[in-house]
């Protein structure tokens, strides 16, 4: 089934979903719903409900409650981006203005903030403790992410574990924890939602190596942005690590991203970017991308046999497969 | 009893909340338990610690259950802290230089999130789903509280009311939930628990009304930041709403707010705050602040005559007192 298909298959309880997200951010403040309304109109794949409502295939599926664990996973994803721009000086994203950009930084920092929040009030009507705490760690996770790419902004001495592990935080533990609730709220097996767990982690590593290989190889057009923005803002990742140990590229590539660096990020990234893309980092990534798919395919494996399982599958397939 | 003897008689208690705070933002990222640790140690009040742990004796009082509920209170306020030192570009708080000072921005917005994620987790280890709606629901509200005040920026036109509602949401509100949920967290009946809400609602009101007062009366050595850094930010409070009421002051007194604002809040506001000292707008404001304490004690009369009952009139009379 191809991956249009798939969307199309669920359109209805997607929209309710979007729907719901909605209602969740409309506040009696207008500027806070303008601008949580903003960001929900920018669209994006939807990923994490995506994840939760297939994984609730595996127990007694219940849109209402699927609901309770979907709009809090995407809406706290959404909280992370608005931050996020305020900390890169973003001003485009999907190719929509920034809320940082459209307002200011006050404004994004309180709506990311409001989010947030808004974000936990929906999945307190759950009265699943276990689902409560899975999710409030996940935030802390990923705020510790967040704070390590601080850390780590410009550091070539930087391991590839040490970018995978920031990753993990950042990206791969929503997505897991996504297949994981959407299976712990309609009561699947332990087995289940630990199985889901282990893809959507898999799935979620090769998600980021292979955004971060678009941004270094992708067309503007089609990420929304302009490439080498990591680079610029320092954010080092894996390609660059793979480039930096080829001995004919590394020296030319940290005095690129030493003059990035000196320019406060305002300078031209498209020679270091030129570098990577020369480099075999290109090729290691998509390699290591591919590894976690494989991963992520295997988890699959002891799942019975329903739809779901070959939706999941294909999504898997697809994301190491992004073109740019 | 006095309000030092309170404090001493609580201190163990006290300690044990504090000990659990600095073990639950300690992180494995360095960083993350420098910048967290350096607010703890800026020490405060723990005012809603306090109003938990009195609560809590109207119901079976357990420690444990009730550190659970103070914690994640005093680490959501403490959040809300770091993030409106952002907002107000402060550099100093209780005397201590801020994370956004001693660190950045970006450090400062994370550390933000992280210790509201942190928060969050403590309170997910009480498996009352009450606690968790009444919580979330209530830093919804503090940040529609902080969305309004940057909304009401330099707002001379704004009333009374509008102030009011302002505060309810920026301060009172939690500190009238430390009071109810230190109720319901222990199983005292609703009728009880109700009463300690509205208590603490009114002494919060008083309390942030104080604030203000001290902001514009204080010196800075009694308030530890410069005297009139509300006017300097554009945040127009109650006293200064009411003297804006005074025909003999209102016309010099915008003429100073619009200079105020015009530079872009460097300029002094010395000139606006003896103007709001002289009006009337500093006994009105007192005025105010002691109906809501009348209101606050009125709150407690129909609660079991124990001595944390005598505590919470103790603190409610003192909030209405505090000097400048």
């Amino acid at each position: 089934m191809k991956l249009m298909q798939l969307y199309a298959s669920m359109k209805s309880d997607l929209q309710a979903i979007e729907d719901e997200m909605a209602a969740t951010v409309t506040s009696d403040l207008p500027i806070l719903s303008e601008t949580s309304l903003h960001l929900l109109k920018a669209g994006g794949k939807r990923m994490r409900p995506v994840f939760v409502l297939l994984a609730g295939k595996f127990g007694s599926y219940s849109l209402n409650t699927l609901k309770k664990v979907a709009v809090p996973l995407e809406l706290i994803h959404m909280a992370t981006l608005v931050h996020d721009d305020v900390i890169d000086d973003a001003d485009t994203r999907r190719g929509q203005l920034t809320v940082k950009s459209k307002w200011d930084n006050r404004i994004a920092m309180f709506t990311g903030d409001y989010i947030y929040a808004k974000a936990l009030t929906v999945v307190t009507d759950l009265e699943k403790p276990r689902i409560h705490q899975i999710l409030s760690g996940s935030i802390v996770q990923v705020c510790i992410g967040e704070m390590e790419q601080i850390r780590d902004f410009f550091n070539v001495g930087q391991s590839v574990r040490n970018y995978l592990k920031r990753i993990r935080r950042k990206t791969a533990l929503l997505i897991a924890i996504s297949c994981q609730l959407g299976a712990i709220a309609t009561d699947a097996p332990v087995r289940i939602s630990n199985a889901l767990y282990r893809f959507g982690y898999n799935v979620g590593m090769a998600f980021q190596i292979t955004d971060d290989l678009l941004d270094l190889c992708g067309s503007e057009k089609a990420i929304g942005k302009p490439p080498g923005s990591d680079l610029r803002q320092g954010n080092i990742t894996l390609p660059v690590l793979y480039a930096l140990q080829e001995q004919a590229i590394r020296e030319r590539l940290l005095g690129e991203i030493e003059s990035i660096k000196a320019s406060d990020g305002r300078s031209d990234s498209s020679a270091a970017v030129k570098l990577v893309r020369s480099s075999k980092g290109i090729k290691d990534a998509e390699q290591m991308a591919e590894r976690y798919i494989a991963k992520a395919l295997r988890a699959l494996e002891p799942l019975p046999n329903i739809p779901a399982k070959r939706n999941l599958a294909d999504i898997a397939r697809f994301v190491a497969k992004r073109s740019y």
